[in-house]
């Protein structure tokens, strides 16, 4: 510790703090734990569901191309890898349904830049799982944190908040799973600061899901350094030339660290629970509120923030990519009972049903600057002249059982019941991390 | 080569032309690839010398921990490695001296980004050595290109230009090994500008030499990404959100096109033939051109550029360390015979000389803005009143057979007569790169 302990006097308070907080003991209520276990199910089931997408192909065979050290388990790959390789491709594989949860306060994904690192670096230790999902909460909770530091202008610059903020909750989590110094982890985030990237440029590109594997990988390969004797600058997140001044963050501090131990910022983040674009749900949440009776409906009016118009109103989708993006097709979907949440309801088939098309052209869509860009209302029109109404924030808190039932719900359509289950039980259970390793290989 | 093409209309004119000249047919003359010839010596031997550097043993045991797929050599380690990793590793410890060259056009280290990229995807994809050389020219080429398009503002900014434009060229370098389409090498280059990172905040840590084995490894990975397909955007350069907006990056794509494919901005690398502070390089030149007679000086005055009055003039240093930041000691060093381009010239026990105190105590130096950061003067005062002056400017160009034999000199000095003379008449060869990484190894 000497060599570590002598840098400290240089770093500054909060790097200092975050450091702190990532290896103290985990203050969290069991709520915000059983938050982290909702997370953790739902990393499991769209990191499965992901595994065939080409993003994912690629980055499983360039790992089975190097080989190396079985430490850690990958999505869908009977072979494990190291454990840097692991968090590489487990990132971009439960990210490249971009079904994954998402933290608004900063705007980043924190699950699938977390939990790949936590995971193969608690599967390489030999820790157990309580072990492995406290270090993935404190790291999540961590790289909000740094999310809320860097601010809306890191964002607005065109930085991706899952690849920066991201990749100092991975290193974060790996640090605390390694039992490392708090001066040691100082230095795991100091080293980060030189390695976190990820450019907005590559939305709508598979590098927007690498992205999640890179923030992984780095934090797990600055975790190895650093407890291998690696010397990196621990100011490097607020010192000169450091990450917050040349990634044009706000660096402010006070919301960074604002009740940092006892507040849990990631008790509020949102999981999603269509697949589709996320302008769409708060209109698909609404329409859960309603009684549907498609055979009477003349018309039905979804009323949306006017943002969303250019993003997911295409009217007359023919593909199921196509369906993921309109307003029309998704509300048809679901009026004909389709589940929106499993991937395979987005198809070419359903697009061309011809009951599908009746009803789509049915809808209207109508922007109105009044509404938040989280909330819709929806309208449906009867013969007769009966309507019913229904509206939804996205912000409006979901209590616990019910956001409970609604993960629960989505996995078992996404991986089926049967493991479903399995992973709920072995998330609550003293078993080790190699156990949910086994059980995401295959 | 569909999907790729796909995209091309959305390529930028800088990223588009940075990926023709990448793949074209290389017109460097002979003087131009001599160089690069010297440079790879001269990264062979500062890698070989880096070996036991702390940052170099720590990152070479994380590869023996990983294991893999034995793809490419590293410096000292008799196993191969995933060719990634040996790039990592190779560009960590051949930057670890700091003793590698220097491109002052916009004061990045081209070889230690690139070579380890370009040796370690030609061993993989069992390339000749000339083609591995010319990969490398390109990239290192590439690289100075980049970094001129991202001008001093980057710079100043706080990035390491090394870690930044660095990665373009490693990129360039494994994508031209591997044949790659020039749509491809686009899609490489939008994927790094993704990856690029390496912040200044990291200088006087184990982080700066880390930066170029991240260079280097993120070319080799991107290039494996995108001959598997992987789908970047290759307008993340120039692009909304791009590399040049988000990293303060000027943008002067005048200054980065300008000649290219015709004029060699690499032709004017700089090395270094001193184991000490850059600072200290011009009035150890200097020196050299006169006839020392240390037993009958009286005095010696070396007048140099301010900024160095800061960071390289301890007056009575009694360590090694020390003396590399040092006029007086390394003056004196030269006086009393010990070749300063060697490391072990920088000793305790030589600081502790009584005849390296008495000749250092001779030493004055002296500031003067006149003179640019390159330049120094020298005026040796002997006992009856004659001095001998010398000036020199590091600026100057050295004509190639002087630079070849200074080269050669220092790596005799670093890696013995013998390994130097194989290196030499390997790099003259048509042999398979496999060859240069068996004589890196061990």
């Amino acid at each position: 510790m000497t060599r570590a302990a002598a840098i400290e006097p240089a770093i500054g308070d909060l790097t200092s703090r975050l450091a702190g907080f990532a290896g103290a003991p985990c203050s969290a209520p069991e709520s915000v734990r059983a938050v982290a276990r909702l997370s953790a199910l739902d990393w499991v089931a769209v990191g499965l569901a992901g595994r065939e997408e080409p993003v994912a192909r690629i980055l499983r065979d360039l790992a089975a191309e190097e080989g190396g050290t079985e430490q850690s388990s990958l999505f869908a790959a009977p072979r494990k890898a190291p454990a840097r390789m692991a968090a590489l491709v487990n990132g971009a594989t439960s990210h490249a349904l971009d079904y994954d949860d998402t933290h608004f306060a900063h705007i980043g994904h924190p699950s699938v830049a977390v939990f790949p690192a936590a995971l193969a670096v608690a599967e390489a230790e030999r820790a157990s799982l309580p072990r492995m999902l406290e270090a993935a909460l404190v790291g999540m909770e961590l790289s909000i944190r740094v999310g809320l530091w860097l601010g809306r202008s890191h964002y607005q610059a065109g930085f991706h908040q899952t690849a920066t903020a991201g990749a100092f909750g991975a290193a974060a989590a790996a640090a605390r799973l390694m039992r490392l110094e708090t001066a040691q982890t100082a230095l795991c985030l100091g080293l980060v600061a030189t390695r976190a990237a990820g450019l907005k440029a590559q939305f709508g590109t598979m590098g927007k899901p690498y992205h999640a594997g890179m923030a992984a990988a780095a934090g797990v390969e600055a975790a190895q350094l650093v407890r291998a004797g690696f010397i990196a600058n621990p100011d490097a997140l607020e010192g000169p030339f450091g990450f917050a001044a040349t990634h044009h963050g706000a660096a402010d501090a006070g919301a960074a660290l604002e009740g940092l131990g006892t507040v849990w910022q990631f008790e509020t983040v949102s999981h999603k629970f269509h697949a589709c674009c996320h302008g769409l749900h708060a209109a698909l949440e609404a329409l859960r509120g309603l009684d549907v009776r498609p055979d009477t409906l003349a018309r039905v009016v979804v009323t949306t923030h006017p943002r969303w118009m250019s993003v997911c109103n295409q009217p007359e989708p023919t593909t199921g990519l196509g369906a993921k993006f309109s307003y029309s097709a998704a509300v048809a979907l679901h009026l004909l009972g389709h589940d929106t949440a499993r991937l395979e309801s987005y198809s070419d088939t359903h697009c061309a049903d011809p009951r599908l098309i009746a009803l789509r052209d049915l809808v209207e869509v109508v922007p109105d600057d009044t509404l938040r860009e989280t909330e819709a209302r929806i309208a449906l029109h009867h013969r007769g002249g009966r309507i019913e109404t229904a509206q939804h924030d996205l912000d409006a808190p979901l209590p616990l059982d019910a956001r409970e039932a609604r993960v629960a719900e989505k996995a078992k359509g996404l991986i089926g019941a049967d493991r479903t289950e399995a992973v709920r039980a072995l998330l609550r259970s003293d078993a080790a991390a190699s156990e949910l390793g086994d059980l995401i290989r295959g």
